[in-house]
């Protein structure tokens, strides 16, 4: 199965990177979230002197058989259409990362296209697009299985591409009805029913909303998901970019390297690679708070706190993109600040 | 006195921004607070296609006479020491500049400190430090007009030094006891009684934080201060580096460029620029919310949301420099992102 032999960081380097972060020429704890961010990255790559300028981003795409049901604002045929968008440069997440520096690849999880004269895509396709999970399981465990090796081995590409230097990796997706895969997953590891889960996603009316909800209520009863099995869960109402997304984590995570969480779909994703191994929960970045509701109560059942809050809902890793700069920042000032002594200045009245 | 023929940006821009990015390839809204950045870009440069990647940041620094009171956890030195500490490259601030791709630059306007031999630094000094203002008016309003103005010639100078080409100002500030100067400031304009207003700065302890507030209520009564004067608070609670941020926010304003306001300080700042001349509001942007109480008070009263929430409170503007990206990717996905038809996505089921 995929590597899961992530190594819990030493925590005896967390106090002496609190420490180091204390004796910069600011007040203690004056930069907030930025000297937390700093000690998470000593802990990821086990040093004093964390770097975070190689940064990586992956965009898993997928379709979902379970939007047969009329789950979502846009037309199944906008997953191949955009992953063309990507490829040609033109999407938010290709600017995004051009301006934030950042080295972007696109996988193929499980497009319902063909896209076989298209170039520049990883191509990884399990098969096109899920079952609808409102009446069957969405995958086969060994679809499941193949998928989450998928995504590992799509990191490992990237990482080659890279010059096999990546410090973070951004994880992001494409996949029209994936919104609805999320909240069920969030549902059931939560045990949060639907409506308390559950968004808009692009812009689902009122009466999709509806049918959103009683679709996610049915197939968490329907498929008597066990919260504690990802692979489980993943294989009754997942997907395979969310799977891509779980093993690319999981990989990266076993490599040293810090994974940084989008908005629901992505964290959903999170929250599988977790069930799999929680010694992932280390490397996990959340870059935004989404105003999908489902993705605070993921994070929340996995202790983590967002970095931005920009009332963003687009996806693709779009909220990733802006965050990594604060990560990078965060490794910077611990390496680079001169310290109170350093810069001869007086430590406290 | 200081240029502050501010052009009022032209409103019909706003809704053909809006439209513009309602057309590229992905859920209206669905960028959120990025999407209202673009916009605000374009109206600030007259444009549908504005840029950021021209990115200034001035510190200002002086001493406070307030500091013999007991106001502030590091003794007044610290100021002087700092600017040193800028001047080298130690800080916080030289360390997010670098890594976010802006050029800075520290004007003394007023430290308590004979900089004679140091190379670098833009000298604007009025006076050494301000009076106290517990017991007199901080400074004279000749001083204060002196301030505005080499405010302005400090953006003035940023501007040639790189290339006559600035798209967006940060301001920033260093000051032992300036976040008592700023609390007496936005108490003054916003009626709010100093418990309102105050917070412990850079970590003054439970006797000091008492003094401090006593201090703030006891000014704000003593100088019967008109709300809306800035020049009037400026001067009789003000510090040379606030009245230097609002005199560099102001003339970069009239040119044409966006502000990024930091912590309290420099919001204190914004809203002094703000009473002398209410049309620089169209160029603030918030960079982020501070931990310190008064700063909210003050954006609300100019109405203004910050963009980042990272429990910082540092000053110098660390903020700024994180923010900076913020605004730079919202140009870019307004230039650069392709539309539904650019990109032959279909915009709606």
């Amino acid at each position: 199965m995929i590597k899961t032999a992530i190594i819990e960081p030493d925590v005896s380097l967390k106090d002496k990177a609190r420490n180091k972060m204390d004796m910069k020429s600011k007040p203690p704890g004056s930069l907030g979230r930025i000297e937390e961010l700093a000690v998470q990255m000593c802990l990821i790559q086990n040093t004093l002197s964390p770097e975070a300028t190689k940064k990586g981003h992956l965009v898993f795409a997928a379709d979902h058989g379970v939007c047969v049901e009329g789950v979502s604002a846009f037309p199944a045929e906008v997953t191949s259409q955009m992953v063309l968008n990507f490829l040609s440069g033109g999407a938010a997440i290709n600017v995004l990362c051009r301006v934030n520096r950042i080295e972007l690849a696109i996988v193929d999880m499980g497009v319902n296209y063909d896209f076989e004269n298209v170039a520049g895509l990883i191509r990884k396709s399990v098969r096109k697009g899920t079952r609808n999970f409102a009446i069957e399981a969405a995958m086969t465990e060994k679809e499941a299985l193949q998928a989450l090796q998928y995504g590992g081995d799509a990191y490992g590409e990237l990482k080659k591409k890279m010059g096999s230097e990546m410090q973070v990796l951004g994880v992001g997706e494409m996949g029209i009805g994936n919104t609805t895969a999320a909240a069920a997953i969030i549902s059931a590891v939560s045990g949060c029913s639907a409506d308390k889960v559950t968004g808009r996603g692009t812009g689902v009316d009122d009466e999709g909303f509806k049918r959103k909800i009683q679709v996610i209520d049915t197939a968490v009863n329907l498929h008597k998901l066990d919260k504690k099995n990802g692979v489980d869960i993943l294989c009754k109402v997942g997907g395979f970019e969310i799977a891509g997304m779980a093993g690319a984590a999981l990989a990266a995570a076993a490599d040293g390297t810090a994974v940084v969480l989008d908005g629901v779909i992505s964290t959903a994703a999170g929250i599988i690679a977790w069930l799999i191994n929680p010694a992932i929960r280390y490397y996990l970045i959340s870059a935004h708070k989404s105003i999908e509701p489902g993705q605070m109560v993921a994070l929340d059942c996995m202790g983590i706190t967002p970095l931005l809050d920009l009332d963003m809902r687009l996806g693709e890793g779009t909220g990733v993109a802006l965050a990594m700069n604060l990560i990078e920042s965060a490794c910077a000032i611990m390496c680079d600040m001169a310290s109170f002594e350093e810069a001869g200045v007086t430590s406290r009245g």
